[in-house]
């Protein structure tokens, strides 16, 4: 029996990993910190929720006996909207994910799969190839998510633990902040606004969150696979390529102003993830391409946003 | 005034701190986690113990306030012989370490220091130098600490902390673990028993604890000097040549046995540290020379094994 402990299951990625994981076959114990809302409030054969801070003492040990798991998906971290970057947070991130994976393992835990980022790469190379690209994050966030991988790749070779870390790149979807460059566009279009963005030539890995998730958890079965793995598109397009599909699609192009907007000084040129060890190796293809992605992206703010304007801004970060 | 919060006051090198801090102007504040011994239950118009343990919650934040302190010297770490090379241990003190920076910033400290490890370098390249030499551990002990370093540099960078981290090479003096080489050279000797040896070709940063201790508080005390400085002697002795002051010093050269023993697979024939920060930034000079530090750690173990045998192998890891 494949049991797997979900950490950051409310979050913007996890909230896509469990049906993915039932999927698979794994019975999942998902670890949330707040109350949750009427969408996650439900007990399958196969889904059980548990309530626990991963930041509190003692903790970690409690959850992991609680949970009995085989298998260890950590999702959750810090992630508010922009001050993830620079919070002292991370710290404290840092110090809870390895309590928790160390009792996950002395608890005989066997597989241990965590959330990385592409910031822990050196953006200067701009293509990010595992294990060649310098890892040397120019943010606390990705010193921290590096500095994490780091000591748990070695703890769990000293101890056996089967260890991979899906390095996420840039990531769109349902419950995305409403400031961030996707949402930010659908909204504009969906609300008759202009859309105005930067220059649009920036090259990013941009993949839709259930494809995130579905990699993450095709990472965690494929046993065999140890270390960093980037879990992006692996295809080079432009967020300027990106909001015209999104205009396309909305039927809104004139609304579309690219080079309205100054781009952030010393922004990188190019953040894309090789995607071959993801394809190759782990065997995953997403449920979307690159277009498709984008209007199902589109199509759920469009939704979001007849409810009304109060959900779409629920913030969702772990 | 300058007052500064000790962590590690009773292990191996922090015992040689105290005073060279209040010899330096600062009002110490020195943490230990034990019953303290009689050596140490003093309490001086500029010294004051106070008990805690990093690894438990809220310790940080509360010796923090307790503490009271501008600079923050923090030598405590995991450090029981052999085990710490891999012990599980180096994860919690990863983020007890960034707990307790983060409760002394938030306090409003402004200057840390924190010993680091010659283990952070590859080892492969023989001689570290600081910012050239790549950091890529071969242990768990390595790359908690690097880890350590790469988390709360960036932090520091972030929160305008004044940040330094002092790389230990290889220590020898007073309470050294029996097992380790210095230590077992001189007991041998002064027992009259042959001190069986490998080779005694590798090069090694070899210096006495007092020295190193002296290293970490003058860099303490340079506070304009940010990020990794070596902690070493700097200067290029064997293993052998080591042994042999040891031997002439003691009188007994005829017990002397190099090549005895078989070394260990894989043992790096160069560990050594720059020493050019530590001289020219930091302007440290030590007390002691090669020969005269070595001769000096046998005058201690001479003195010890007369008194009995318990108290030198007390453990003073932290």
């Amino acid at each position: 029996m494949k049991r797997v402990l979900l950490t950051g299951a409310t979050g913007f990625i996890g909230r896509h990993a469990i049906a993915q994981l039932v999927a698979r076959g794994y019975e999942v114990v998902a670890l949330h910190s707040r109350r949750l809302t009427e969408s996650f409030n439900t007990v399958t054969d196969s889904t059980h929720w548990i309530r626990g801070d991963l930041l509190a003492p003692a903790e970690a040990e409690r959850i992991v006996r609680e949970a009995n798991a085989t298998h260890l998906l950590h999702l959750a971290w810090y992630a508010e909207h922009r001050k993830f970057w620079t919070s002292p947070e991370n710290l404290a991130w840092v110090g809870a994910s390895l309590a928790l994976v160390r009792a996950f393992r002395e608890a005989g835990g066997l597989r241990f799969v965590g959330a990385g980022t592409c910031a822990e790469y050196d953006w200067r190379h701009g293509l990010c190839v595992e294990g060649v690209t310098p890892t040397e994050p120019s943010t606390l966030y990705g010193v921290a998510k590096d500095a994490t991988r780091r000591v748990l790749e070695s703890y769990a070779r000293a101890q056996s633990l089967s260890f991979a870390w899906g390095r996420v790149f840039f990531v769109h979807g349902p419950f995305e902040h409403s400031e961030r460059f996707v949402a930010s566009v659908c909204r504009a279009l969906l609300n008759g606004t202009e859309a105005r963005c930067t220059h649009g030539r920036q090259v990013r890995d941009l993949a839709h969150a259930y494809d995130v998730a579905g990699a993450l958890v095709a990472l965690l079965d494929a046993s065999s696979v140890q270390g960093a793995v980037n879990m992006g598109n692996g295809e080079p397009h432009t967020l300027g390529s990106a909001a015209h599909v999104l205009a396309r699609s909305a039927e809104r192009e004139e609304l579309l102003r690219l080079g309205a907007i100054e781009a952030t000084a010393g922004e990188p040129s190019w953040v894309l993830g090789d995607g071959r060890r993801l394809r190759e190796e782990v065997g995953f293809v997403g449920r979307y391409g690159f277009e498709e992605g984008l209007r199902e992206t589109l199509d759920w703010w469009r939704k979001a946003m007849l409810v009304g304007s109060t959900r779409s801004q629920t913030q969702c970060a772990t």
